[in-house]
């Protein structure tokens, strides 16, 4: 691409380098903001600025939070025995949209993924390791995707935690609410009839 | 969604205020920053606001540059008496790549249309008549897209041409260079039947 403007092609490299965003999409972007009023362009680059320099992970969970302890770790509602393992915040965000987990969280940043040089320490175990070691914590719950990266990390921290006295669980797996069943891959619909549930289970929610 | 973080709301709200990006995906953007070097931040926040208060748009044809008249309004080697009218930088781009084209430009800066609320004031087409009447130009070349809203823009500017003197002519529509002829829409057909050119045309380029 040839561009007419330096300051147009420098905003349009750096919007390209976002994830998802190719050069043509950049370059529309930025083309609406420069349609747009002043403000727009000033608010969302001092957001971005803001939130990168006063951004706080909580001590506790490694949660993205703007205090010390975030907001559920504070919580004195939440059972603090109870921790369930994330990769990131928007997994904190799906569970808590449904309401029906009442724990604490442990965000771990990421997957232990060695395609893209991400091994356990780049991520927050050895903290819940600590947790465990300290009494904190009475369950772990997994509650990370069921990819490759996932089980990997999973079944990593499981054995880390194999000489403590801890009990671990993991989300099921099964067919989703409102599936058909024809439609479900024979993994996981093998998986949810060897993990069945009693029926009065399923008339709670 | 419910953000455990006021910062991080702010600049997933600020970001999905751009067209076509919406708050999952402003989410997923603004997460990854966070996992990025400062810099990153930093440098799209500052490209984006030195593009805003410090382009400057091309006296004489409007396009976006660096300086007071643009790099093609410069050049002594263009035809200065052949005005290619566009709608915005992202054509002149476009046509540029081609190298077929020698004359210079003019960025309407958008395209009539009455249901965004944009009507011809809103765009450059005085200063096209302008230079019309001061009888800089000889030809005018219409390179609209194939809209309502760019025939709309394109018969307003032939009407107030109407009693000048002046060539004005439009891009070929027709059947696009490697395309299956089955396919294509009967208008586009009919007018490159219509519209048909010496065979010997089709050779140069």
């Amino acid at each position: 691409m040839e561009f007419s403007s330096k300051l147009l092609e420098n905003a349009v490299q750096e919007m390209a380098q976002l994830p998802g965003i190719g050069k043509r999409t950049a370059l529309r972007l930025v083309l609406h903001l420069l349609k747009q009023p002043e403000e727009q362009t000033t608010h969302l680059a001092k957001a971005l600025i803001d939130l990168k320099t006063e951004v706080k992970f909580c001590k506790k969970c490694h949660n993205i939070s703007d205090f010390q302890i975030c907001e559920i770790c504070s919580n004195p509602n939440r059972e603090k025995k109870m921790v369930c393992v994330v990769e990131d915040v928007r997994d904190v965000m799906a569970i808590e949209n449904t309401s029906q987990y009442r724990g604490l969280y442990h965000v771990l940043g990421g997957k232990i993924s060695p395609m893209d040089g991400i091994g356990p320490n780049q991520l927050n175990i050895t903290t819940l390791i600590d947790k465990v070691k300290e009494g904190e914590v009475n369950e772990i719950i997994f509650a990370l995707s069921s990819t490759m990266e996932g089980d990997t990390t999973n079944f990593y921290i499981y054995k880390q935690l194999e000489n403590l006295t801890i009990k671990t669980s993991t989300i099921a797996r099964g067919i989703g609410v409102g599936d058909e069943l024809e439609y479900a891959d024979e993994v996981t619909l093998g998986r949810s009839i060897v993990n069945r549930v009693p029926f009065e289970n399923s008339l709670k929610n």
